[in-house]
């Protein structure tokens, strides 16, 4: 991410804003114009209007529209990312590990909709080598569900003949869906999303003897 | 979806094809420019291009990109909608129906990706009217597994905290998410994606009980 150097910019007031503030207006403001035209449809001047700036000034922040873009899929990728290693970590079974991890990923993508579509729509049009930088060499958000599939497999806590990478990849897909249908303020609270979510794909991946357990 | 009137266009040899085969590379080609380079990015001359025609012939045809899109997009809608609900129909309890209904909307989805996508991608490009033209008045999709959910939790086969519209919701999510992983020729196949992914839902849903006698 590029921070914006030198000075601040100046409140229509006359008043200063501290860059930083000026910063995450401007990704804010980038984010929502990317995903309501979509990011080829979307032009600086598009921005620039939305904030009242003239266009030439976000040159002052920025080099090109694809630095924003940059901007927006790699802070809600690496965030998300810190939300769901957070809690692979915390203490338990894989399985309340796997379940922590769920509830957290769909928390994260209910409170970050339009940053997460916006990543899940866009990344393409990041050209390779950024896309790269973004993702990391290996799938990281699927090699956490996956791990913790493993391990619990080698626990005897997860059915021996499920495939750990459709495990995952059935888990994920379920809750990055969330992000097409979730409506702040709808029928759902994200907690209870996340709640259900965990409880369903731990019922339908785990052995008979861990469900006793759990859900006695 | 308007189908090309008049004589049938010329091959390349002067021999003559049949307008419905014509159409229907018309319709191929312009699914994989749309998925390609996105509905607003694609032009028409980018399709007449990879037809080997002159634009001007495309309107022949059409009278406007949207009314391609719209084709794409209300085709694999309905082949769809018309797969899992013809599998929703087949005889059994509701949880072998919707076992059934899974199977047939992962190999739906692996069978067309690129119209899945393109209808995933692109439907908000349809003006409203023809949006809800293709989706019905309802969320189609969204009520088969939520109706079977509800059938079966009245029968006892569901669990009775689960709220039926959050069941079909994760469902469809883990289920629909395949058109962005899935590779022809991969690591697995369309059958065995659908087996797995329908076995797991029907853990994650089912009582005790149902799932004694399902899996003894």
């Amino acid at each position: 991410m590029r921070q914006p150097a030198g000075r601040s910019a100046r409140r229509s007031g006359g008043e200063r804003k501290p860059r930083e503030e000026r910063w995450a207006e401007l990704i804010e403001v980038a984010t929502q114009v990317f995903y309501e035209k979509g990011y080829d449809g979307a032009s600086l001047q598009d921005i620039a209007d939305r904030l009242g700036m003239l266009k030439g000034s976000l040159y002052y922040y920025i080099q090109s529209k694809e630095e924003l873009l940059f901007d927006v899929i790699s802070t809600v990728h690496r965030d998300g990312l810190a939300v769901i290693r957070a809690r692979a970590e915390v203490e338990g079974d894989p399985l309340q590990r796997l379940e922590n991890v769920i509830v957290g990923h769909v928390e994260h993508t209910c409170r970050n909709l339009v940053p997460t579509a916006v990543f899940l729509h866009e990344l393409s049009a990041l050209p390779p080598e950024r896309r790269q930088e973004v993702l990391g060499s290996e799938h990281a958000y699927q090699g956490v569900f996956r791990d913790l599939i493993e391990l619990a497999q080698k626990e005897g806590l997860v059915r021996a003949d499920l495939d750990p990478r459709l495990g995952a990849l059935t888990v994920l897909g379920s809750t990055n869906w969330v992000y097409r249908w979730f409506r702040p303020g709808g029928a759902f609270t994200p907690e209870k999303i996340g709640a259900q979510m965990a409880e369903i794909a731990i019922r339908g991946i785990a052995t008979q003897k861990a469900l006793a357990a759990r859900y006695p």
